[in-house]
């Protein structure tokens, strides 16, 4: 079994360009431009609470990426670099060799540096933290929201959540083993899937797509902007507690992925509505503006290569402000089975 | 039991002064002064391998970000601001109340502010980056020894790794859990110490002192410099093989506590050298410097309040460069028990 120095030389020590100084020194050495800001955000993926333990080591290496990129995209933030910390249980060159593959795709991707490290033995976790770049002064926050902003998601939602259901119902291989840790137990519904949609929801799950481009494209159109991780019903509070208002969402508006329509309709409303609203792992963004953007944000979007829907309105706080309430096309309140996801929480 | 962002919120949540934004948003949001580098380090500490189960939640704390500010003093970077990624079987308040005192505490003696970080539930995890500032292209790296340097080190070695022996010898909680894993099995001896012995022995591994401002004064005075993680026999290789020399360490010459003297005396040459040289966590800072410099190392020491050493030379490679040669009073090479700290190496 090669040594610990070894294993992280070969898999990933790659020379770095833009950075100064990469992996292979205490620390690594970067440079920021005058007129620029560091946006930097920390998230870390834990077998059984992230991810089943089966999942394909390149998805998984894609993953940890993305949902850090993620974070950088709901600031409007240029990817840079990442450093990975990662425990594993045993030295296992194989699957290295596979997680490396999925996180340096994603990496080339999107120009981002791996400049530093560290390889642990312990319980499989993943640490990634990530930098990107920002003209200084003008990230998009969560706060920023004005009462009367339309509020837009990318993408579909409820994939993943799906997908995350199906492999519960088929007795994925991790499953069993971490049934009661976590987002695992995040969809209690178990709708049939074809093959296709399996693949497509499942895919969605362990492959999230960052929308790096699409956040870079909504400078001087957004209001407030945050990725949706813990489901949308959970994050759009977050934006509107953080803008002092409460959120109106029509259920009817959410945006759903073709394939998986058919399996939607085939759920009872509140099934259906927690895992659109309620799921998590969509890692699309959730973002406001005022109504005359209405028209830049679709052809931001048509740029970009991703749908934009108008889902709702921020309106002003009848109490504590953060409420989310989502609304039938009667106007009659709406309640999703799991509402947003908390790692310590009780779930319902 | 609060959910997840009341828990960080309580313990983690502070406000930035330096900083153009702190935790609470997608990202952190900081600036670079021109002419100056971020320097940048990530260390894993995962429960069983870096630490005992049963170790104190506020030296944990402490010891999270200090073994991450000892890479920022090895580089000669002002701390300035860490992330902080944690997996907690459960949330638990008076646990996370300890943690993060133990955590600010050291942070505040340092100015560094806690940007951003994650919480998550698995496997106890603490995962720490953080970012230090440095005057662009005055890093002390690894590579820059020269052939006649002396070597130093700060502080004194092998406390850590008798603290650990200690706690193995005398089944401190979390011994028994993890005896197969890592560095609890750094030490085989299991020397005798008395109360007080054994407290500062303990107290060196469970809270180490990271060498700030003596990183910060070597500026001018090291040729290269890293910290001693691992053990200074293999840490010390990494130094010689970037600087592509070899490096010859007097035995006698390796700096012991004076309380803990007594101790290694009564242990065999090779158990000794094991547990000085071959021992981890000792956190004090290794560095080279011409000859000429060794009075104003000295001085540096005395106005930072900690003791430097030189144990040795820097010495032409006599074949692939990395050797570290130690040698005794008659300059015959002594042989430690272990060699450096390879997480997943098969251990001698």
């Amino acid at each position: 079994m090669p040594g610990e120095f070894d294993l992280i030389r070969k898999h990933f020590a790659r020379p770095v360009r833009r950075a100064r100084l990469g992996v292979g020194d205490d620390c690594a050495l970067i440079a920021v431009a005058d007129g620029l800001e560091l946006a930097v955000s920390t998230d870390m993926l834990a077998e059984g609470t992230h991810f089943l333990a089966g999942t394909d080591a390149g998805r998984l290496g894609h993953k940890t990426l993305a949902v850090n990129l993620s974070d950088l995209a709901a600031m409007g933030a240029r990817p840079r670099y990442a450093t990975l910390a990662l425990a594993l249980p045993q030295a296992n060159d194989d699957w290295l060799t596979a997680f490396a593959r999925g996180f340096f795709a994603l990496a080339h991707a999107h120009d981002v540096e791996l400049i530093g490290g560290d390889t642990t033995r312990g319980p499989r976790n993943l640490c990634v933290t990530v930098f990107g770049e920002i003209p200084a002064g003008r990230a998009i926050r969560r706060a920023g929201a004005q009462a009367g902003d339309d509020i837009w998601v990318s993408g579909t939602l409820g994939d993943a959540a799906l997908g995350l259901a199906h492999l519960r119902a088929t007795g994925a291989p991790g499953v069993a083993g971490t049934a009661s840790a976590g987002s695992v137990d995040r969809a209690a519904a178990a709708p049939a899937l074809d093959r296709v949609q399996a693949e497509y929801a499942v895919a969605r799950l362990e492959a999230p797509t960052p929308r790096v481009q699409l956040g870079l494209a909504l400078h001087g159109l957004a209001s407030a902007m945050l990725d949706l991780s813990d489901g949308l019903a959970g994050d759009l509070c977050h934006l509107a507690k953080a803008s002092q208002l409460d959120a109106m969402v029509q259920a009817a508006a959410l945006p759903l992925a073709p394939l998986l329509a058919p399996v939607f309709a085939g759920l009872s409303p509140e099934q259906r509505l927690g895992l659109i609203a309620g799921g998590g792992d969509d890692y699309e963004l959730c973002f406001t503006a005022a109504q005359a953007q209405a028209e830049a944000i679709q052809l931001a979007g048509r740029a970009c290569g991703v749908p934009v829907t108008k889902i709702g309105t921020m309106t002003t706080p009848r109490g504590a402000p953060g409420a989310v309430l989502i609304v039938d096309a009667a106007g009659n309140p709406c309640t999703p089975t799991v509402l947003g996801y908390d790692h310590f929480g009780n779930r319902p």
